[in-house]
């Protein structure tokens, strides 16, 4: 197991997907934020605001990013990069829980 | 929305019934633990080692305590209570997002 110390979480969930994703946001001492999330099977779009790193604590699935034509594969262990003001793309196969870092 | 401060989070998810609750472990400065969690619409039943209090932050459900006859109605804003060494079930009709606390 690994920990955040000394942060702030907000109680209430970020809730997409109807509950296929969720996350609890995590605030640092220098303000900075990170979420903790899960996505349940299945397929999932997102924007980006801030640039994103998308740490994959455990869980299997394929991401393309932006325009990409390429599917690659991520698990447990890896992580990816995406741009501000994109977007990316996921098919989860296996439930993934995931740390969500931004700028 | 309402925060938890100087705590911290141990990064990996905790997940039952294939995903459809998770939750994240929070630790106190004094050594106390509260889960923030997720529960998709379903049912449940969980066993207590310790005694619990879930607050329910959002969402609707119906709950039975141990070996009681009546479903009681539970919604955001409400919260009710376990006794240690004991079970609970729940009957999720609306996403919850819950805060359980130990002891």
């Amino acid at each position: 197991m690994s920990e955040f110390n000394n942060v702030t979480v907000v109680r209430e969930a970020n809730v997409y997907f109807d509950g296929k994703c969720t996350s609890r946001t995590v605030i640092f001492p220098d303000g900075t934020k990170k979420t903790l999330g899960i996505l349940l099977p299945g397929d999932y779009k997102f924007n980006t605001g801030a640039p994103e790193i998308m740490e994959i604590l455990a869980g299997e699935m394929t991401v393309r990013i932006a325009d990409a034509t390429e599917w690659v594969p991520v698990k447990g262990g890896e992580s990816f990069q995406i741009p501000g003001n994109s977007s990316f793309e996921m098919k989860v196969t296996v439930l993934a829980d995931y740390v969500c870092s931004f700028g």
